[in-house]
Formats: C-alpha cells, sequence, structure tokens
C-alpha cells in the first residue's frame, strides 16, 4: 500500500471485486519512514509497534491522513466512491489502551466494540468504505490498532448483516509449508493444522496474529476468509480457513 | 485548532450548536510546524501556501490526518457523531489545480463542484461531517485547497437543501474597525462599505478573502453569513454580511 506502483496494482484488483466492500489497511513501513524524517526511533516488540505519543501523532498523520486519503482519491478517480474512516468517525470502531503487562505497547487499542449501524448506511449507498488501523477509546483518543483485528471484526460484525467474505492480502500467494516456495501453497487449513504448523515452526511470526483473527472471523459467522495475495482475490485462490 | 487547550475550547462551542452542523477547518501552523520538522520550508504568497510535493504530503497529513481525527475523536468524546471528510471522500469537492500564471501555487485547488449527495445521506442520519481543506481533481491527485473557500462553496450547494447558517470563526469577535479595538467591532457589512473599508486599508490582509467568499455565500442562497469568535455562535453577535 505504500510505494505508488504497488498501491496501484492492488487497487486495480480491488476495483475488480464486484458487490458492497471494504478495504482495511495498515501502512507501518510508510510510519516508519516519516518517523526516521522526524527523528523518531521506532521500536517494535513481536511485529508490533510501541506507540508512544510522538508514535501515536505519526500514525494518525500516516495512517489517517497520507495513506488513507491518497487510497480514496485513487480509487475515486476509478469511479468507486471510495470514503476513507478510521475507528473515531461515526464511533465506528471503540477499543481500550493496551494494559501494561511486561510491554508498554504504550496507545495501542485493543478492540471492544465495532458499532456498523452508519457503516451500513454507507454500504447501502454504495459507497466504499476505507479504514485506517485506528479506533478510539470514546474519551477523546485515538489508539493505534491491529488492522488484521480490525479487519476481522468488522467483518464479524457485518456478517450479522450480510454474508461475507474476508480476504487477507500479502505479497504471497497464501500461507506456504516452504516460505521459499511459492508452489508449497496450504489450499486448506483447519485450527489444528495451524496449531501443528505452529509447533512445528512453519507458520510463524506475523502470519500467527494474521490466522488467529482470521480463525475468529471464521467461527464468528463470516463465510469465508481466504489468505492470498490481490491478484488472487478474483479466483479465490489462496489459502482458505476452514 | 492546532493547540490542544483552544481546540477544546472551539468543539466546546461547536458542540452546543442545535440541528444539523459542519465544521470545516484549517490548519496551516500545524502544517508549517510539521514541515519544520521534516526539514520542508514553508513558503507563502499572500497569506497562501506555496504546495509543491512534500508539502502536499504534508498538508494530507496534517490536514486529514492529525487535525481532522483529533477533531473527530474530541467530538465522539462528547456524543457528537463526527465523520472526518477531504473532499476526495464521497467525490464531496471537486477541484482543478490553480493554473500557473505570475505565481505558480503547486498542488493548490480551485474548487469546481460541489457533490453533496452522500453528505445529505450522513447529515440526515445526523451526522456531524468534520471538513478537511482538502480536494481531489478526480484524477486521483489531491489538492491543497482554501478552508474558507470550502466552508462557502458547501454552504452554498446544502443551500439549494437547507436553511443554511454560515460562520467563519476566529479570534477576534468579528471585523474590527481598527484591529487593535476589540470594541470597534462593524456589526453589518455590506459590499459598498466593504469596498470602502478595504480601498481605506481598514479591512486588509488574509480578511479580504475570507469576506470575499463570505458575499459570494450570502449572494448564492446561504441565509445568514456571520464573522465572529467561537464563544459568540449561541449569541449571533458578531459582524454580519448584510
Amino acid at each position: 500500500m505504500e510505494e505508488a506502483e504497488s498501491l496501484n496494482a492492488v487497487l486495480t484488483q480491488f476495483n475488480k471485486i464486484s458487490g458492497n466492500k471494504i478495504l482495511v489497511h495498515g501502512g507501518g513501513r510508510a510510519a516508519t519512514n516519516i518517523a526516521n524524517r522526524l527523528g523518531i526511533q521506532t521500536q517494535m516488540v513481536e511485529g508490533r509497534r510501541i506507540t508512544d505519543e510522538a508514535m501515536l501523532e505519526v500514525v494518525i498523520m500516516v495512517y489517517g491522513g497520507l495513506l488513507n486519503k491518497r487510497i480514496v482519491a485513487n480509487l475515486q478517480a476509478r469511479g468507486c466512491n471510495a470514503i476513507g474512516l478510521t475507528g473515531a468517525d461515526l464511533d465506528l470502531i471503540r477499543s481500550v489502551k493496551r494494559p501494561v503487562k511486561e510491554i508498554d505497547y504504550g496507545y495501542v487499542g485493543d478492540v471492544e466494540e465495532v458499532n456498523s449501524s452508519d457503516l451500513r448506511v454507507l454500504i447501502e449507498e454504495n459507497a466504499v468504505p476505507i479504514i485506517a488501523p485506528l479506533t478510539h477509546d470514546g474519551k477523546g483518543n485515538l489508539l493505534n490498532t491491529n488492522a488484521d483485528t480490525i479487519a476481522s471484526e468488522i467483518a464479524i460484525e457485518l456478517s450479522n448483516y450480510y454474508s461475507v467474505y474476508l480476504f487477507y492480502c500479502f505479497e504471497k500467494k497464501g500461507v506456504l509449508n516452504d516460505p521459499n516456495n511459492e508452489n508449497s501453497l496450504i489450499y486448506d487449513l483447519d485450527s489444528v493444522l495451524f496449531q501443528k504448523y505452529q509447533q512445528e515452526g512453519i507458520i510463524s511470526g506475523g502470519m500467527i496474529p494474521k490466522l488467529e483473527t482470521g480463525f475468529r472471523a471464521k467461527k464468528n459467522g463470516v463465510k469465508e476468509v481466504l489468505i492470498t495475495n490481490p491478484e488472487n482475490i478474483a479466483t479465490g485462490r489462496g489459502t482458505r480457513l476452514i
């Protein structure tokens, strides 16, 4: 999402999806880049960004402003009626600041509640919500929130009203048996196999929380969950959670 | 709008306004501040920001992200169902890049068209749009656009459907006969008097484009145009354009 060329490629695929749709984006690399330029150091713990006050300002600017609005303008040029949102807009996603245990993640939000009533009004108007990974605590504070979690929670909430398909898109074809071999795609993955692969180290790193939120969605009403690359959304190829 | 304390004071007043409402905000000082921190120089010509590519990135981040989303989160905490928008969202405001004449303003947009159909859906849902001074050209580009112009053009468009009151808020009580004397408030101002005061130098600087957009609104269906400070919105005190 963070370089003009690859952004364009992703949005070309996204624009081809028929029916109502929502895009949830990240932006960690762009945030790190702007933070660097501002002399703010990026600190990650297990793939999660430590978000102090200065970093919170950066992610509000980069996720809520720079990336979100560029995606909106790009899609509008394609005739897709995009609208950029954070979890604060229309009180869409309430979260609580993550409690400090071994690690103080700072201004990071754990999702508490998705309020889709106004979101559904927009969807019914054929608007296309573009959601930045920010939520709010209802007390005036924005919180940095994991994009995979947001996608999963919104999908779960909307599955009360619609048939929801949830696609996690990244640079690979799906979950691979061997990360260096694109032909080792795992076609179907259930939670038993997921546990096994985790223990064997076949699935590791950032893929674990992604799959956890995916399985949570699958168990809570979402019709289909697919881990894939943007080019394969249309074909439905990728790793299907079952 | 740019410091926590004064932002809070303004939003307290804004929140008191009954009926449907929209807030259009600026953010020049915050943009200059972030630009400085990024080592980007701010260049102004007659109060207008020269917006090269680097500065465009800054205003998208600061107007569309930092300030807009902080206002939204602040209002949501007050039970006001705010939603942040730029002119790109929902194709709200189309503009054209200002033609280069003596001065190349860069990525600055002159408003061409306001499309209020989805905006009115949000208003009917009692959502409160918070609009950042950014528009788009329909070709994928965001453009930096004067907030007073945006307020005026939206007010004009909405006056086709509603009784619209347009308030320009700043730190003074209204247009003053003597800028150093708050008791020299001009209560009523018509366009003849405006011309005269301009020639006499009583009205000058940034107040001129503000009043020009205000008179344009007044002539095009907006019910009342008031130049005032936030504290006086409720009382209706300030300079009324007639």
